[in-house]
């Protein structure tokens, strides 16, 4: 896998933790399995310390050979070399939630933020959930509110941490209401996909441009390239936006999406057909 | 406009009654202004005599000749002829919110229904806030959860009063974050389109289909026409569904949208530009 890029798992916050694990088992199992070597990211929490040692415990109960955690509070940590060789030796990152905006503040423009995507080019996986997912994109949201209808100045980008672009992430999407500001970031340049990730919730994104949903909720698709009118550029603050011809995909856990060529595709493998409805009865359900 | 449909106004519920009252002074004009007879239908809400009253307050303050109300709140009286009298002379009836199933199941099938099915048909112009929207259309929502993943089973079909087709109508859209069982809904057969109203938001029907919005906030329209996949037929209950491509537009006021051909359209008047773009520096905002 030398020289091809390492894959993306981002999640939409409050992954299971005390159950099935499937995300942060996924991402373990990404990262080498017990031959892991993981370094957890904490520098978006206020409690970056609780943070860091929490997902450490999670990663060791998965049976994660080494896991570590990036000792970077402030910008002048992020200048020191320790960190970067902790990062090289690391074949997994993990980036916690918080506040996306105290990641971008700390570690952007920084050695740590560019040895992070250095890794990430040579075949490192990262893992980045709420805020996390967020920040691991080259245009994040940075502020926004709740609700359903798109409305002007809702939302505000922010440059991300770049580790990949053409995409808007949001989290915690159907538990915090997020349908309208994702639609908002979407309008101001429909060249950005949006991508709504529910709680508990995750894509796993391959070179390829590749993306597959696991996790218990949906992820939805907000793909604004044949719109054909917008007015976001014309109405007062806080206004309703119009918004004509958005294309909308929700994809449940095992669906595919192809970002480069922004199409929808079915498991490859098939899922399992639930018992509700096989029987004596045959189709006539 | 003997022998033309009259106009459907329907409301997302929490219509302006103290303000500018732009959607129910609207509806008085539709109905003829100063010259209006409007009748009000109340039976939908628990508190039938009260609201019913609220409304006829409401109109007589917007200078409406003669304001009366429908004295049905059981089967019984749906029977009786003395309605229909008043249903013949009103050019203009107003159903109120409630409950959409409380409405059905007392009015469905009666001569009250099939009379204001018919005077709407011979050009009386029908207006219907919150459930008195839902219950508009043929295939109405009855029941449902809030939230934005569409899932499985949130919501239920019931017919409606049928003076619309083709549409399923939602209200109190963005308050009560309704946009996953909208979805739902169009996803058990995209033949319908899937209207969402948010509140103090109104679309005005016009006999050809054209529908126009006004007030406050916001509608969403979805389109499942060209819509590849979904799995609602084959997942267990309250599970996520996955849907391809639906087309998704959110109108604000002042914008069209035609129900026959599926397109939406800018309005025919010209928006004023808002203050905040004017100015001595002109485009370079």
């Amino acid at each position: 896998m030398e020289g091809e890029r390492g894959p993306l798992l981002l999640i939409g916050g409050a992954e299971d933790k005390v159950g099935s694990r499937t995300i942060l088992s996924r991402f373990a199992q990404l990262a080498g399995g017990n031959q892991a070597r993981i370094t957890v990211v904490a520098t978006a929490s206020s409690f970056q310390q609780l943070v860091g040692q929490r997902y450490m415990a999670l990663f060791t109960a998965l049976d994660v050979a080494h896991v570590d955690m990036l000792p970077v509070h402030d910008r002048v940590h992020a200048q020191r070399t320790e960190p970067l060789h902790q990062l090289d030796e690391a074949s997994g990152i993990f980036i916690t939630g918080g506040d996306q905006l105290k990641l971008t503040a700390v570690l952007g423009g920084t050695p740590v933020a560019q040895r992070i995507r250095r890794r990430h080019l040579a075949g490192c996986v990262i893992g980045g959930t709420s805020a996390g997912a967020s920040a691991a994109a080259e245009h994040m949201m940075a502020y926004g509110a709740s609700g359903i209808p798109p409305r002007k100045s809702m939302m505000q980008f922010a440059p991300g941490l770049g580790l990949i672009s053409g995409v808007v992430i949001d989290q915690h999407f159907g538990a915090r209401g997020r349908a309208g500001r994702l639609m908002t970031a979407v309008a101001h340049n429909p060249d950005l996909l949006g991508v709504g990730l529910d709680e508990d919730t995750a894509i796993e994104i391959n070179s390829q441009g590749l993306l597959t949903v696991l996790g218990r909720g949906s992820v939805m698709i907000v793909d604004g390239t044949d719109m054909t009118y917008t007015d976001i550029h014309r109405v007062p603050e806080n206004t309703p936006l119009t918004i004509f011809g958005m294309r909308l995909h929700v994809l449940s856990s095992g669906y595919h999406y192809n970002i480069s060529s922004r199409t929808p595709w079915l498991p490859t493998i098939p899922l399992p057909i639930p018992p509700e409805t096989e029987g004596i009865e045959g189709e006539g359900i």
